[in-house]
C-alpha cells in the first residue's frame, strides 16, 4: 500500500519543479488525463530538461522500473501535485491518506504474523538432567503431627536466581487473590522466597464476574494463572489448601487430595507468613440453600449461565406448561449489594438484547427479575442518592425490587421471604421461581475459625482475624504472621492502649501513667502518637482544642488518665471497621510489600544494632491506612459512582464506558486487558452467545 | 493524529510557494531552526508579501487558529516542505506517513465505539401480548404412544414470515452437525417450515476440537448457537434428543428432561424428516474405557483440558513420590486417526511452549506421551509417505508410537495391550499413565440402531444406516426420510438393480430381462444408466470395451444377463464406502438442501401431472456424488495434506499456517472466524493460559 502513496508523492517531485502555463493548461482537462499526463510530463522533463539539477543523475530514468524506489522516493518525499480543482484535491489526498492507513495496517498484521512465527519452537525443548534436592524429592518428616516438611521444592534448584533465593526468608502467601496478587506485583524480587498455596492456580477478577455469568465477558479474560504473575518474583505455587497453622514451630499444615482422591496433608515452613484466605459465602442460617446459586468462584459464572440458558430451553418446549414456563423464566436475586445489583443487571441486559434476537416472544413477555433487598435500599452502602438511581433504573426495566425482605426459606421451585411493610407488620410471601442466586455478605473461612479459636483471647471477632495497625496477626510472635483482604480486620482499640501512650510521657514526668495530669500541648504529642498508631483515627482527631475542651470535665485545664480514655473510648466507637472489598485487599497488598521490601533491607542494621525481637515494623514502616477510592457499580446500560464523602455520579453509556475503563485500568495484566477488550468487542460486533456447554 | 499531518502539509503550502536564497540559506542551519523557520516565514510571507496571491484571502490567517481547517487543508493537500537534507526529508515523511496510520487506526477505533454505543437498548424491548396458537400451548395427544403432538410452535405466530411458514411443508432435522449445517444454510428460506430437534444448542467445528483441548483455541471459538444458524431460514429449535420415528405416521419420537428431571416425551410431526445424529465412540469392547476421556464434545475438551492441568499441578507437590510423578505425566492416546495425532501434537505443544516456561523443570523431563495405533502405521487412511513424515516428526518431538498394538484393558493407572512384532510373535505390555484418550473410531447412535431394527431386511448394515444414491433411507416410503453424515452410508447395490437396468431394454426388444442379449452399444446404454443412478461407480466405468471384453466369456459378441451381473458386481466390490468425515457430511448437507430447494418448485407441477408416489427426487434431480477435497492433519508445527490420489503435501510452519487457513475458511460463520483469529493471536501473543476450571 506505501507504494500508492510513494507513486503519488514520486508523481509530485517532477510536477512541483516545474510550473510552466502548458501544464497548467492540460491540467485543467479530464480528470483522467490528470492522473496521466503529470507522469508523461515528469518523464519528459526528466530526460530532456538541459537545466535540470537532476539531468547529470542516470538512475532518474530507471527509477520507474523499480517500485521500491519509488516508494522511498514517496517517504523521502517531495511535493505532491497540485490540482485547481479543491474537490479532486479533496479526494486525491484522502485517498491517499486512507491507503497510507490501510498500509500502515497491513504492515502491522505482517508484523505480527513474523512475530508470531518466531514463537513456534521448532526443537523440542529438553534440560539434560535436572537439580533437584534430596529435601525436596524425599520430605523429612517431623512437626507436631509428623508430617512431610517440604524444605525444599522442585524448582529451587532450577537456575542460579532460583538457587540464589534459597537462602532468603521463606515468605509464604495462603491465598491467590486481590492481596496476595497486590503484594506479589509490588515486592522486590530479590529479597524473598516467596510461596504461594492455594487451591485455585490463577487468580479472578472478582469485579467483573457478574459479567461472566452471561457471556458479556469470557471466564478466562477474568482470570490471570498464579504462575505467570510468581514469574516476577520467581516465586513457586502449590495448589493445597493451607488447613492450619503451627505459629510456635512458624509451620503451616496443607492438605491436598491425590490422584486417587486420598488426602495428603504436609507442612511448609514460614519466616513469614500472609494469611490471604478471603471469606466464603453467608447462609444467614437459611434452609434450603443448596437450592441457589453462589458467586465467588469461575466455575459458579459458568454454572449459572448453563442454568440460565436451561431454563430458557426448557421454556421454549411446548411440553412445558404455561405456569411452569413462567415458574421457570422467574429469576430471584437475594442480596442487593454489588454483585446481587450488577448480577440482575447483567442478567437484565442478556434478556433484553439478544434474548429476544432468538427466542420465541412469549419468553421475554414471560420472563421476570425480582431483586431480594433486606434492607430499605439496594446498594445501600453506597450514597442514598445513588441507591434510589438503580431503584429508579430498575423500576424502569421492570427488574422488581423488593425491599425490607428477609428470606427465609429457598425450596425447589419457591422462595419464601418475609416482608416489612410500611407500617411496619412483617407479611410472609412466596415466590415461584427456576432461578434464584444467593449474594448476601461473606462470613469467615473454616482456616481462620480454626486459627481464631487457637489465638483465643486475643481474637474475639467472630468475622474476621483481628490485626493490628500493622496488618500482624494479634496473639502471633511479632513480625511472623500477617492477615489481609476479606479474612482481615484492622482492630480499633486505642482506649486500650492508653497505657503505652502515656508511658513515654508520665515516664519524662517520673510519675506513673494513671496518675499523669495531661496539659493541652502533653495532649497534642499524645493525640500525634495516636496518629501515627493508628492512622484511621486522624479524621477524628482534627479538632484537638474542641475534643480537649469537650472531655475536660472538671475545666482543670488538664485531661486525668480517666478524661483522656473516655475521649479515646469515644474516638473508638466512632471509627468504623473497613469495607470487605478488593480495594481494602488492594491497598493491603501493596503496603505489606513495600513493608517487606523496607525490611528486607532495614532489618540486617537493626539486627546489627541487637534490635532482634523489638517491634521491626514500627521501627521500620508506617501502620496502615486505608484511602477509600469510591466504589462503583453497574445498572443496566448505566452506572454509579461513589467518590465517598456525600460526592457521587451517576450515568447512562458514557458512565458505562467510564465503569468499564476503571476495571481495565485495574486488571493484573496485559493479557487480561486486551482478553476484556477482545470481549466487549465481540459483544458489541456479534452479541453474547446463548450456549450451554 | 490527522492534524499532525495537517500541520505538516499546512505548513507545506507556504514554504512551497517561496524559494527566496534567504530562505535556503536559513535552511543549512540547525535543524530545530530548520522546523521552526519556515512557520515564521509563512506567517509573515502570507501577511506582508504584496505579490502573495493569498493576500486577498482574510481567512489564511485566521486558520492557525483553526487546527480543524489545518486538517482540511492538509487533506485539500499542498506540497510538503522540501529539504536539501535527504535523510531529514525521509525522517519527515516516514513521522507523516506513520502518523496517518495511527490517524487512521484511531478513526476506526472511534467508529468501533459509535457503532458499539449504538448497540445497546435504552428502553427494554417488550411486545404487547404475542400472538400464540392454542395448538403451541396445548397439543393434543395422539399417535401409536398417545403422546402430544407438537403441530405448533411458540414462535410460529411471531411475525409475518413466521405465519407465511406455518403451510409450508414441515422440514425436520435431527441433530447440529455437520450435515444439519451445511444443509441448514444452503436451504431456500421460504420453501420449508423447519424445525432442528438436537440436544445441544450448538454447532461445534469438530476438526479443531483437539486444539481446545489445551487451549491453543477456546471452546467458544468452535461453535455456533444453532439459533444463529437458523435465523436465516427462519427455523425453529428444540433442545431434545430424538428417540424413534413412527414413519407410518410420520412422526418423530422425541424425550426431554423436565426442570424436575422427569422424562417427558411427545412427537413433533414433519412431511421430510433428515436423520444426521452422527455416531458415538467406539469402545472395541475394551474393558474399563471409563477411565478413558474421549473427545467428541465440546465438553469432552474441557474435562481434558483439566485433567491434564490437574496432573500438572499434582506432580508439581513435593509429597508426590517420583515414580508417582513419571505416572502422572505419562499421557496415552490410543488410536491414530487424525483427531488421535493431532491431540497427541497438540498436548506436545502445550508442554513443550507453555509449561517449559512455568513449571518445574523436572516435570519436563519426566513428560512422556504415546500413541497407540493397531495398524502399521499412524493416519493410515492418509498417503503412506505423509504417515511415515507424522511418524518421524513424532519421534523427533519424543512422541511415542506404538503401532500394530491393540489395546486390551484401560485401568485407573496402567493400560494394557497387546504389540505384534516385526516377526508376527504377539507380546502383552502395560504402560503406566496418568492420562488416556480414547479416539478409536465410531460406531452407531443408539436411535440409529432403533430405527435400522425397525426398518428390518431394508436394513443390513450394523454401522450406519443405509440409504439410497438419493440419500433417502432404504426401506422408508420414497421422499420421507433422509439420512447424512456419520450415522449414515449411501448403499451400492449395483448388481441387485440389474433388472431395472435392463427393463427399458429389454421392454423395447420385447423380451423378458432375464433373457435379453446386450450388443456393445446396449451396454453402452447400461452402463450410462448405471452411471447416472451410481455416479460414484463412474470412475469404474471408463474404459467400456474392455469390461464387455473381459466379462463376455463366451466371446458371443453379447453379455447375457449372467455375465452382465457379474460385471456389475465385480464393481460393486470395487465401490468403497464413503468415509465418515465432516467433508462427507457436509457435501451431502449441501446435496439435500439444492435437491430440497429444487423439490419446491417443481414438485407441485409434477403433482399436477399426477406423478405423486413416483420418484419425484429421481425426476428433479440427481443422485449423490461424492468428491473428495483431501484430508489433513496437523502434527506438531508442521502439517500434512492428502490431496487423494497419491498427492501430498508436508511442511513447517507455513503448513501450519496453510492448515489454520483451510479451517478458516471452512468456519461457518464471521463470529468463529473472528474468534478463531483472536485465539491464534492471544496463543502469539501470551501462550496458552494453564488454568484449570
Amino acid at each position: 500500500m506505501p507504494s500508492q502513496l510513494g507513486a503519488a508523492r514520486a508523481l509530485a517531485l517532477r510536477v512541483g519543479h516545474q510550473s510552466s502555463p502548458s501544464y497548467r493548461l492540460r491540467l485543467t482537462s479530464s480528470p483522467l488525463l490528470r492522473q496521466i499526463r503529470p507522469t508523461r510530463a515528469c518523464q519528459f522533463s526528466i530526460l530532456s530538461r538541459p537545466n535540470s539539477p537532476k539531468r547529470n543523475d542516470p538512475t532518474k530514468a530507471v527509477q520507474w522500473l523499480f517500485p521500491s524506489r519509488r516508494i522511498m522516493r514517496g517517504i523521502s518525499g517531495k511535493p505532491l501535485p497540485q490540482r485547481r480543482s479543491v474537490i479532486l484535491n479533496f479526494a486525491y489526498r484522502t485517498a491517499a491518506i486512507i491507503g497510507t492507513g490501510i498500509g500502515f495496517i497491513g504492515a502491522l498484521f505482517a508484523g505480527f504474523f513474523i512475530y508470531d512465527a518466531t514463537t513456534y519452537k521448532e526443537s523440542s525443548v529438553t534440560f539434560g538432567d535436572c537439580r533437584v534436592s534430596e529435601a525436596a524429592l524425599y520430605p523429612r518428616r517431623g512437626g507436631p503431627k509428623n508430617l512431610p516438611i517440604i524444605e525444599a521444592l522442585l524448582d529451587d534448584d532450577d537456575n542460579e536466581e532460583a538457587r540464589k533465593k534459597k537462602t532468603k526468608p521463606h515468605l509464604v502467601i495462603l491465598g491467590g487473590g486481590w492481596g496476595s496478587v497486590a503484594l506479589l506485583k509490588q515486592l522486590n524480587p530479590e529479597d524473598y522466597h516467596v510461596t504461594v498455596i492455594s487451591p485455585k492456580n490463577y487468580f479472578l477478577f472478582t469485579p467483573m464476574l457478574p459479567s461472566a455469568t452471561v457471556g458479556t465477558l469470557e471466564m478466562r479474560s477474568l482470570v490471570e494463572p498464579i504462575r505467570r504473575i510468581l514469574t516476577r518474583v520467581g516465586g513457586h505455587y502449590l495448589r493445597a489448601s493451607a488447613e492450619d497453622v503451627e505459629f510456635s514451630h512458624k509451620l503451616v499444615e496443607v492438605s491436598q487430595i491425590d490422584s486417587r482422591g486420598k488426602e495428603v496433608r504436609f507442612y511448609v515452613p514460614y519466616d513469614k507468613l500472609v494469611i490471604a484466605v478471603g471469606s466464603v459465602t453467608n447462609p444467614h442460617g437459611v434452609k434450603g440453600l443448596e437450592n441457589c446459586f453462589f458467586l465467588k468462584d469461575i466455575n459458579d459464572a459458568r454454572m449459572i449461565r448453563n442454568q440460565v440458558m436451561k431454563n430458557l430451553e426448557l421454556a421454549c418446549l411446548p411440553t412445558t406448561p404455561d405456569d411452569e414456563r413462567k415458574r421457570l423464566l422467574s429469576f430471584v436475586v437475594s442480596g442487593g449489594g454489588p454483585t446481587g445489583v450488577e448480577f440482575a443487571a447483567e442478567l437484565f441486559d442478556l434478556l433484553n438484547e439478544d434474548l429476544t434476537k432468538r427466542f420465541p416472544r412469549l419468553l421475554r413477555n414471560e420472563i421476570s427479575v425480582h431483586l431480594i433487598q433486606s434492607r430499605g435500599h439496594i446498594l445501600n452502602t453506597y450514597d442514598e442518592a445513588l441507591s434510589k438511581y438503580a431503584e429508579d433504573r430498575f423500576a424502569r426495566d421492570q427488574v422488581e425490587v423488593l425491599v425490607n425482605s428477609r428470606v427465609k426459606e429457598v425450596q425447589k421451585d419457591k422462595i419464601i421471604f418475609t416482608q416489612k411493610t410500611d407500617d411496619g407488620t412483617i407479611i410472609t410471601k412466596e415466590l415461584p421461581m427456576g432461578f434464584c442466586l444467593w449474594s448476601t455478605g461473606v462470613s469467615q473461612a473454616e482456616l481462620c475459625r480454626r486459627i481464631a479459636a487457637k489465638l483465643g483471647p486475643a481474637q474475639n471477632n467472630r468475622h474476621a482475624l483481628e490485626t493490628d495497625s500493622h496488618l500482624r496477626l494479634n496473639g502471633t510472635p511479632l513480625g511472623d504472621v500477617y492477615a489481609i483482604g476479606d479474612c482481615s480486620t484492622v482492630q480499633n482499640n486505642i482506649a486500650d492502649n492508653v497505657v503505652t501512650f502515656l508511658r513515654g510521657h508520665a515516664f519524662r514526668q517520673g510519675k506513673d501513667p494513671e496518675t499523669v495530669e495531661l496539659h493541652f500541648s502533653d495532649w497534642r504529642d499524645v493525640a500525634s502518637d495516636v496518629k501515627r498508631r493508628f492512622p484511621q483515627a486522624a479524621s477524628h482527631l482534627k479538632r484537638l482544642d474542641k475534643l480537649f475542651a469537650q472531655f475536660d470535665k472538671d475545666q482543670s485545664g488538664t485531661l486525668d488518665f480517666g478524661e483522656l480514655r473516655e475521649l479515646l473510648k469515644q474516638i473508638d466507637n466512632k471509627l468504623t471497621s473497613l469495607p470487605a472489598t478488593a480495594q481494602r485487599a488492594n491497598q493491603q497488598g501493596i503496603y505489606l510489600a513495600k513493608k517487606f521490601n523496607k525490611l528486607a533491607h532495614c532489618a540486617p542494621g537493626l539486627r546489627a544494632n541487637d534490635i532482634r525481637d523489638g517491634d521491626l515494623d514500627e521501627a521500620c514502616y508506617k501502620a496502615f491506612e486505608y484511602h477509600h477510592l469510591g466504589s462503583l457499580a453497574y445498572v443496566g446500560n448505566s452506572a454509579v459512582f461513589d467518590l465517598g464523602g456525600g460526592w457521587g455520579v451517576t450515568g447512562g453509556l458514557w458512565a458505562v464506558y467510564a465503569w468499564r475503563s476503571v476495571y481495565f485500568a485495574q486488571s493484573v495484566g496485559v493479557r487480561t486487558r486486551v482478553l476484556m477488550a477482545m470481549d466487549w468487542a465481540k459483544r458489541g460486533l456479534f452479541g453474547r452467545d446463548l450456549m450451554s456447554f
